[in-house]
């Protein structure tokens, strides 16, 4: 059953479609336009299109340097101010995408059909692009939606464990964001790994329905929409100080568990707020048991590094550490932590003990 | 007599003000603002400014592979999203000021502060950036403007013959695009190299607010705004055929004759409008008249490599060269000519007969 809906966006609306054979159905439709494509996907084109960019899905594809010689290329295949874009693939294949497109003869019109399950349920709305430049992730980026976010369900076949784990760990963070309701609908919808597609276009619908009211009601991130950085700046530190070996929406998972961590440590919950979390993050914690090499990686962390790395984030002010953190009854709030030695310690201490007790979630199964 | 009026844009109203003494105003209202500067300008800074970049005022600078270690730059000197940018130079400094602000952090609040005579009657409102990616000029850019531009006409006496000769080929251009009503105020107001502080500001005041007619109407270049090309066009390709020894403001200065020429030769203009666009570009061939060496390098122009330029130009579409042209009463249009060997001919042509004829221009001066 096809899923059709709107977003608004200060550049216009765009339409998000959640159904099969989208990927067919938007080659015909943007004949003519170039494809910039996941090289791992690539072979998935038939064999006529000429026009096509392929892009290495690698953290160093999605950076400034790298921009130059995509947009060159654009222009070799000939592209113009009325050439449309059609980006197929996950979050680097979209970053490149909306930076490319939003730049290359200032600006041209682009479809996004997101290839990841952490795609289809976060990612391919709100319009952002995050670009790394040299050794800074994400120091640069811009909003530029897309004409239309086509979510082929397809590709979910081809997902890896991993994929769909990060998947989930975004789409239970956004619907906990939006709402103890959402959050309740949403483990209802029973997210597993192995589920069917009619359930995961539940969960695609419910998630981008949830995102949907952050992004309208804050499209630039003022506000409201900084609550979806839930899990992410505790996660963005892990990614790096583990060169990525921790893929971005496990990151964001275990992100969860120190924000967690954070907030029982320095008595920010009610006991009502403690047992809201605990089921979120028990689900996470069943997500992530499906990961077996997972604690191996967690014991061998420098969590020195960790906080080093977290230290670095820019999204921190000149005098304060910037984290989204469950209070009270359990509702998100971005959250002040003065940046001394003592606040980093507080940080410190968080990740500790949320990679500790993470690390011994699959020993059972190890045994 | 400060003059000070607001610009609409999309993203919000900035203010324009034009007085002597306004560097050192901003230099102490923006307090603790990164400065991006023409390298030749670094010098007016007072001795205690630290967070200084420095660029060096070449076409090469303004490129998309040079953005990362000016984005790498602002990142060392502790720039965050609330950080003020402070840029201070001509065309090429702006655009890297745009562009680097509109992405840094997803967006940084900036001023703009020209240079140049023809920054403060042109470029310095409208918010484009125009960025080079290898040997593709202005291929990429976008839409940024600053928080507001800060025209110190102090700058002016710091410039030559050539840079002032551009300037006024830009503002003469606009006045002529808005109305024959503003370009003969525009003469009236008897624009000239060597002008005066008071009479410079009449001047750029009146450029400004023929173009703030365009921008607020058609802030995307979708429609009105596209008159603007008038002389550019034609102008990027003598940039480009000469590695830029022709610059900007006289290239376009070259390229409204070169219009001239082509709508001569194609018979567009009816008697009047002839009448209407010999005054314009017999106030340019004034103007032109300045440059000694100008003669010289028109001369040794070569129209073959000039016409393949301009066939180059992102501007066209497939089957067409767009090209704005003065016709009928003398009023700019947009119009297309068919992209085959004939149409290629007849812009040649327009090349060769304005460029013959501005070769003669200062003959006399010559003898």
């Amino acid at each position: 059953m096809p899923e059709s809906f709107e977003i608004s966006a200060s550049s216009g609306r765009y339409q998000v479609t959640v159904d099969s054979g989208l990927l067919a159905d938007a080659l015909r439709s943007h004949a003519g336009a170039v494809i910039l494509i996941d090289d791992r996907l690539a072979d998935a084109l038939p064999a006529g299109e000429k026009k096509v960019i392929r892009v290495t899905a690698v953290e160093s594809s999605k950076s400034l340097e790298q921009a130059a010689p995509i947009v060159a290329k654009l222009r070799e295949l000939g592209a113009h101010r009325r050439t449309h874009l059609l980006a197929i693939g996950g979050g680097i294949v979209q970053d490149v995408a909306t930076f490319v497109a939003s730049i290359y003869m200032r600006g041209i019109s682009w479809s996004y059909l997101p290839t990841t399950l952490l795609g289809m349920v976060d990612s391919c709305v709100g319009g952002k692009s995050s670009i790394n430049v040299y050794d800074y992730k994400n120091l640069v980026g811009n909003f530029y939606p897309p004409a239309e976010v086509l979510i082929d369900l397809d590709f979910l076949r081809s997902l890896k464990a991993e994929q769909m784990i990060g998947g989930l760990c975004e789409a239970v963070k956004i619907c906990y964001a939006r709402s103890a309701e959402e959050f309740s609908a949403y483990l209802a919808d029973a997210p597993a790994i192995d589920m069917a597609p009619a359930r995961a276009e539940r969960i695609v619908v419910r998630s981008l329905r949830a995102k949907q009211w952050f992004i309208e009601i804050d499209e630039f991130d003022q506000k409201e929409r900084l609550l979806l950085n839930f899990g992410h700046t505790f996660g963005h530190a892990l990614e790096a100080g583990t060169e990525f070996r921790i893929s971005h929406g496990v990151a964001v998972g275990i992100g969860m568990v120190v924000a967690e961590e954070y907030a029982k440590q320095n008595a920010l919950l009610a006991p009502a707020g403690r047992k809201c979390v605990e089921r979120l993050t028990g689900h996470v914690e069943l997500l992530l048991k499906e990961l077996p090499q997972l604690a191996d990686e967690l014991r061998s962390l420098d969590i020195d590094l960790i906080t080093e790395k977290f230290d670095n984030d820019k999204k921190h002010q000149a005098d304060q550490y910037r984290i989204v953190v469950p209070k009270g009854n359990g509702a998100l709030e971005l959250v002040g932590v003065a940046r001394t030695e003592q606040g980093r310690m507080t940080i410190r201490k968080a990740y500790r003990a949320a990679i500790e007790r993470l690390a011994k979630i699959n020993q059972l199964l190890m045994i």
